[in-house]
């Protein structure tokens, strides 16, 4: 029997608990606590929420599956005649505490239209407030080899793709240090089987959790100060900017009527726009954004 | 002769300096700081920031009289086929730091194109951390004068169209307790003459400094706690998301090429997204969520 969107979707919210065992035994101090809700056109979702813990200062790890009838809205943006969709997937964002330990963003997911159009989507990428450059190549490092498993074209099509997509056209900057980013991925785009997608999108959302636990480990024990944290919270606020302007799965959330606590959970716990603000010259915090602004290029690109 | 484009900047930009004065002296301790800049293709503005006052915690009062070719991605938006834009006004946005004194937000415009083409916007909204009935009512009453000596059916025209705008979707609230809003006012469709809708115009600017310096004045000595500090951050996030997800001065910012750190000025100096929040049951708070839930509605406009 083909795989069907109801296994799809049962594989999907497995991850969510591994993710969350994975990041609470890190965390050491909070747990995640749970939030169930019901989409009034159809589907629901099990929103799980970290907050105040040591190392992490807010995160979530959602998992929904929603369908109904497609908001004409959408099926105009996506040029698509389709009347009834169907949408399942995890989505992650980390907003640590410590200065020096990166916010992450991760999403898998899959999507499908009248059963006979359908698709995978999905990626990792990660927002470093300092920019560690051994770290992000190693960062880099993960998606290569996730991705080089299923496709030796992938890593370097995704890492593209994630470039562009990552990109706050308004700063003329990068949200972060990028990763993989895919869209629309189906058997006619890619010339493989339903079975074998979902294998790859399986591996990306696997490797979710031993890359970003590595990283809290190697950074959580860090110094920071007043300089860091405000730092920090200029960070934060771009990382806003880039979800309520140009995010598609934010969008996506807000014009499906989706449960806005959830999809908001990306948004940082605090932040702020100072307009008068002076970091050191020739500091970390201008290293970074020089790097933001000229993208990061790791060297498994080159 | 008539009115022309250069004249109404003038005039506008004597507004500018009106307003920081008198916004200077009931604060009492900050003063505007001055950055000027120009647009790579045409125009420019002065961009006046007061930043950590005894009243003003954060507020910018910008003029910007802005030209050249019309991105395609607005006269499509606007349903125009012109080429070339001039567009001057001023935008006003005021975060204090006592959760009692409320936020404003004003903008007075004027935007012609190919000179044959032309018309006026504006309005005054007023966005209380804490609704104070009275002295929203007393607000609304202050545009009801304002309006009322250019035409009868001003307030009620535009308070409904500042109810529309004002209005955070995903939130299902709006996002404070309204006031006037008006786009593309010209003599088609207003049966007036250019000068007397820049009179209509002048009017709501004027009123914008006596109204704003006495809220801040009846508020600024109000005692207030952690509680109320952390309310204000909630209700400032509601302001961020509805300014960068709906708000069309903004996009129109992006979309230009304007100056991002004028544009992005009515964003909060501090602010964040908590996932957990409590607040007390029966109290300020909730009370001020429920009006915003279900819209205050002035007398005036019964």
């Amino acid at each position: 029997m083909a795989l069907d969107k109801e296994q799809i979707a049962a594989r999907l919210r497995q991850f969510q608990q591994t993710i969350c065992e994975a990041i609470e035994k890190e965390d050491g101090k909070a747990t995640f606590q749970l939030d169930q809700w019901q989409r009034p056109g159809g589907g629901g979702g099990d929103t799980r929420v970290i907050e105040n813990g040591d190392v992490i200062e807010k995160g979530g790890v959602n998992f929904s599956a929603v369908y109904g009838e497609l908001p004409t809205k959408i099926s105009g943006a996506l040029g698509l005649n389709a009347n009834n969709f169907f949408a399942t997937g995890v989505s992650i964002v980390m907003h640590p505490s410590n200065p020096h330990v990166p916010i992450i963003h991760m999403n898998v997911r899959y999507f499908e239209m009248d059963e006979d159009q359908w698709w995978f989507g999905g990626g990792i990428d990660l927002t470093p407030h300092y920019v560690d450059e051994k770290q992000c190549e190693w960062f880099h490092n993960q998606l290569v080899a996730a991705c080089v498993k299923h496709d030796p074209n992938y890593y370097s099509r995704f890492a593209e793709w994630a470039n562009d997509y990552f990109y706050i056209k308004h700063r003329g900057e990068s949200r972060g240090v990028s990763g993989i980013f895919f869209d629309r991925l189906n058997s006619k785009s890619e010339g493989k089987s339903k079975e074998e997608l979902f294998d790859f999108l399986l591996e990306v959302g696997e490797s979710f959790a031993p890359t970003y636990t590595r990283l809290m480990n190697e950074n959580k024990g860090k110094d920071f100060g007043d300089l860091e944290k405000a730092w920090q919270m200029h960070r934060r606020s771009r990382y806003v900017e880039f979800n309520l302007v140009y995010d598609k799965g934010t969008k996506f959330g807000l014009d499906t009527d989706g449960r806005i606590d959830s999809i908001l959970m990306s948004l940082p716990p605090e932040t702020g726009w100072k307009y008068t603000q002076f970091w050191p010259k020739g500091g970390a915090e201008m290293k970074t954004e020089e790097i933001l602004k000229t993208r990061f290029v790791p060297k498994s690109s080159k």
